[in-house]
């Protein structure tokens, strides 16, 4: 059998570090490396980038000019355009970066991606919804992200919106402002940070001293005090699961997908929620689709580099 | 040049009317006749579909064979695969009908669509958003129904519930039943009777004796009693885009369409609550994609012939 000269690179650009691994066409993970996050913005922090994908190329003793695709998951909207406008967490010069990625890797297609739609893609991939062509995955992390996968290609938007899920506006008549400014997104209620603020809400409300916890998104204490039998706690995660049905209920009435997905952090804490959000969900939806797949992800962090690479092999075809 | 031998039958049934155009490749619209719909679970019910396909044709001068495709737009969910097993207001016999029309016109592909689903695949070939790849219909009749339209088709979803925008659950504390057994629904709001019950409720509240109204959806009344000062109506229709502008907003945030597209009967009153919803919209949507465009749809009464047909000559390429 002839040597494979099609190579890969997922890139996952996160606010502290920069993940890379190489892939193969058939999705085999080669190499991982990872480096504190630079600031993107000039030829040392493209550097740092272009230096990650020839270390991995030169313990993999493939030239570079093997590498076929590059595939970047950043944490914010990226439009069908690729125009990046909108900035979240990092320092990024887009174009700048994908230029420099270009000049030493000539053979390759580049590609940006929201990083919950990479997160997505790789679980279609090699994930918990392999070969599915219609899912909707949600990201439960300090934020709520999302991916929408339709036939077999994730939803970009217009303007990079696509999959935006957190900031779905559930509850028009909040006073509590989102992270984005707007009020009675999703992402308050149902995020990790939603899960805390859901619970020192009833802490308050019933006058009881809340646990202690590690900081404002610290939802795993708030779940293991759910596990034992907390009911201040189950309040809160009542919460959480209300509008996270409501959520999913809206989303089976719009693109009506095979399967949803649960990825993120709090994932790792579906054991305590996953058969009520499953139960409410039901309550919530159309006939037709209330037998809607409600699953956990898998890729767990290295959603990222799989679902990015897998962005840049689907673009290279 | 010599002449076409493909042509495209758009067939919308309705529960009082079959409708059925004839339409060249490049979408000319060659003739037309409808039918009072009969039941279409026997011969007898297929031979009058059948029959109206013969007499467009014969009209025509062009045989029968020359159809190449045959769409059919229905008001009921269509899942991906075709099949439906969810009835609406009418009585079909879907697998019974499409042997009846392969049988008549065997070099057809014969395809099934939602009727809201056909009306924005209609307005993407010759309509409001003529070329758009990605792009939102909401069709405001007596109901809500809707198209979305994802890399240029149309999104059936693995239910058939892709577009059912009208029952995306916004008020889940609504204790009135949706149509579908459902609460707090788009629909209940939105739709032509849900402004008239808007209306109805307004009212009420104020102890003010209605307009004069034809009937339970005769939204147009109070649409123009809003054009007359009426400040009752003016509540009413305020409620009905609060919850018109929450739904474009959060399907902003989930498939971030290049454009939304308003279309229906209660379409024809968009002068009175177009530019409240847009100014709404943009209060509710995230920034990136706040300026998204509404329009009004064009092709009124005739969309779902138009849209059924070119979904199937897209089938049949």
């Amino acid at each position: 059998m002839p040597e494979s000269k099609n190579y890969f690179i997922g890139i996952d650009i996160g606010g502290t570090t920069v993940k890379e691994g190489l892939f193969d066409e058939e999705g085999n993970l080669l190499g991982k490396v990872s480096v504190p996050t630079p600031p993107l913005i000039d030829e040392a922090g493209y550097a740092a980038v272009v230096g990650g994908i020839e270390q991995l190329m030169a313990e993999a003793q493939r030239p570079i000019l093997f590498v076929r695709g590059i595939g970047l998951a950043i944490p914010c909207p990226v439009p069908a355009s690729g125009n990046i406008t909108m900035m979240a967490n990092i320092q990024i010069d887009a174009t700048g970066l994908a230029e420099a990625l270009r000049e030493r890797c000539p053979h390759a297609v580049v590609r940006y991606v929201n990083d919950a739609n990479a997160a997505a893609m790789g679980e279609i991939w090699q994930g918990s919804a392999q070969g599915a062509q219609n899912m909707v995955m949600v990201t439960i992390g300090t934020g709520v992200g999302g991916g929408v996968v339709i036939n077999g290609d994730v939803v970009y938007g217009a303007f990079g919106a696509g999959g935006e899920i957190g900031h779905m506006c559930l509850n028009p008549g909040e006073s509590r402002t989102c992270g984005c400014g707007g009020f009675g997104h999703l992402e308050q209620y149902s995020s990790a940070s939603g899960v805390v603020s859901n619970y020192l809400r009833e802490c308050q409300m019933r006058g009881v001293e809340p646990i202690e916890l590690s900081g404002p998104s610290d939802s795993r204490s708030v779940f293991q005090a759910c596990r034992e039998g907390d009911k201040v706690a189950w309040a809160a995660v009542e919460t959480m699961t209300d509008y996270l049905a409501q959520a999913l209920s809206i989303i089976a009435a719009i693109v009506d997908p095979d399967e949803f997905l649960i990825g993120g952090g709090a994932s790792a804490s579906a054991d305590v929620y996953l058969e009520k959000l499953i139960e409410k969900y039901q309550r919530f939806t159309l006939t037709v689709s209330e037998t809607t797949p409600i699953k956990v992800a898998e890729l767990g962090n290295d959603a990222g580099i799989i679902g990015s690479a897998y962005v840049a092999l689907r673009a290279a075809k």
